[in-house]
């Protein structure tokens, strides 16, 4: 499934930019880096995917008037830390997982240490990116911030580390400091905030910032971002259950056999799609002021809604 | 073995300081950290230890005439690299080490999940401590460039995933692309240029930034930080060889072992240790210009040659 339908062959520029500038910047770091990892490298951040957020940050920096151009060096760097992520998020000793779209995952393609090393270069490459865009250095600064934030312990390493924890509850020792344990929709909601809403919330705030962004817009876009972080979890949680391993690249099935916490397995299929339906209500919502302008970023949410892998 | 001798109480400051401002850096985060994540970065964050990257830095910025409280964000934040690289070093698909500082090392004492997330989370809290520094945001910029350089594929993770391919050069595919084999000479300098020399290297100049040096202090410095750190990397191989689990807290002779490029498997004991005499003495050179303000750059020039651990 297309991010965008046919009508819209203005997106295009968008869609492909993204792979287009990774590429570029890859092969500069490639000249320097052993053999081994900037295969690994290429193999894990060329992928074929969605790279929605890049995209996201290229549609707010398009809803907003800027030059595109401003948000490249911000875009990529997000899928750079999303792709890290997803290379350490896959090994052994994490998910566990020999398969990611639709290929090998990078320790099955390559080898453990490979891959640990890969998703850890990945990292300082994303603020690289975003340090050598073309923003003023209050603005790269703020960029940074953001980025950090949301890659960190407040955002997607913290909500790692508590969707594991919720696995494995009875082997790690990891009963509430106060003996008051959270309720599950509480603690499902404040991993989801985290683990995968920070950096789609900071997608969009990374493309406003390579806008130049009033404070207001910023706020309405971070909302927006926000409210589609939540849908595209609970979607994913959705597609775990209900979808194959053909549609979406990966083993399906697997959340329930961990004991992972899920949408569907607190609220039931019928409530988790309503809840989707009902976050990508207020994301549209927030983007009311941009009027047509931010036509992209509406197709984003209705994508995420009905979106197959 | 002490990085100043007793006779230096002025370096009590530079010392102490690292510790308490990472303390206060981990408390903030820890307040929103799964706390199982927040154990497992005090363990290994504040694990007795020399500090000798954001001793550095501190050392360069005072050497300087700076304020110290200016560098401290920087210094903060070359610990964290420093110490990512060492959980995720010790990973069993890395290193595979059970022992660190005297201790059990991250993934023993916790888990190796917890201990790949930890390290992935002192990445971005690095690049938060230097943001959240009191710099001017050129200086913040600048800064944050020189640590991604220095601990990404040009630096640290490509001169780990050198050293890893040395080590299994007939189980990995790592042919050099031309056919031609680098003479072990070159490849063992590369390796450690990167691996340690360049995070090394980068906290004297993190300092420098701070003290806002001239280009021809901070090439002085820059030049000192690389003596030493080549010559920190032969010393510490030196010990492998030379010393015991009991006196460096750690794994002794496992370099031969796992057949490591090591500086005394390629030039032999004696070699070796005048190498690191002459890079030291370069180092030396080095600080000239600085005259009695480069004396604590000096006495960790020489401790980096007669330390046991």
């Amino acid at each position: 499934m297309r991010l965008f339908g046919s009508h819209a062959p203005c997106r295009n520029v968008i869609i492909s930019e993204p792979y287009s500038q990774l590429r570029l910047r890859l092969d500069r770091f490639a000249q320097e880096s052993p053999k081994r990892l900037a295969d690994a490298l290429e193999y894990s951040l060329l992928a074929p995917g969605k790279r929605l957020r890049p995209v996201l940050c290229l549609l707010a920096c398009e809803t907003l008037g800027a030059n595109l151009e401003q948000a490249l060096g911000n875009a990529c760097a997000l899928e750079m830390i999303h792709c890290y992520s997803l290379i350490h998020d896959d090994l052994p000793a994490m998910d566990d997982d020999d398969l990611r779209r639709g290929r090998p995952t990078c320790h099955r393609q390559f080898d453990e240490a490979t891959a640990i090393l890969a998703g850890d270069a990945l990292q300082p490459m994303a603020f690289e990116s975003i340090l050598g865009g073309r923003l003023e250095p209050p603005a790269l600064v703020e960029s940074c911030q953001v980025l950090a934030w949301a890659a960190g312990i407040r955002g997607m390493v913290g909500g790692q580390m508590d969707d594991l924890l919720e696995e494995n509850r009875s082997q790690m020792q990891c009963d509430e400091p106060n003996g008051i344990e959270e309720p599950p929709e509480k603690r499902l909601d404040s991993i989801h905030r985290r683990k995968t809403g920070a950096m789609i919330e900071a997608s969009v705030i990374l493309g406003a910032i390579a806008a130049n962004a009033t404070p207001e817009c910023r706020t309405a876009l971070a909302k927006y971002g926000r409210g589609i972080g939540i849908a595209f979890q609970i979607v994913d949680d959705l597609l775990d259950v209900e979808s194959t391993r053909e549609k979406t690249g990966k083993a399906t099935g697997k959340d329930a056999a961990r004991g992972k916490l899920t949408f569907p397995g607190v609220y039931g299929i019928t409530e988790s799609r309503q809840m989707a339906n009902r976050w990508v209500a207020e994301s549209l919502a927030a983007l009311e002021p941009f009027n047509h302008q931010a036509e992209g970023l509406r197709q984003i949410a209705k994508y995420i809604l009905e979106r197959h892998s």
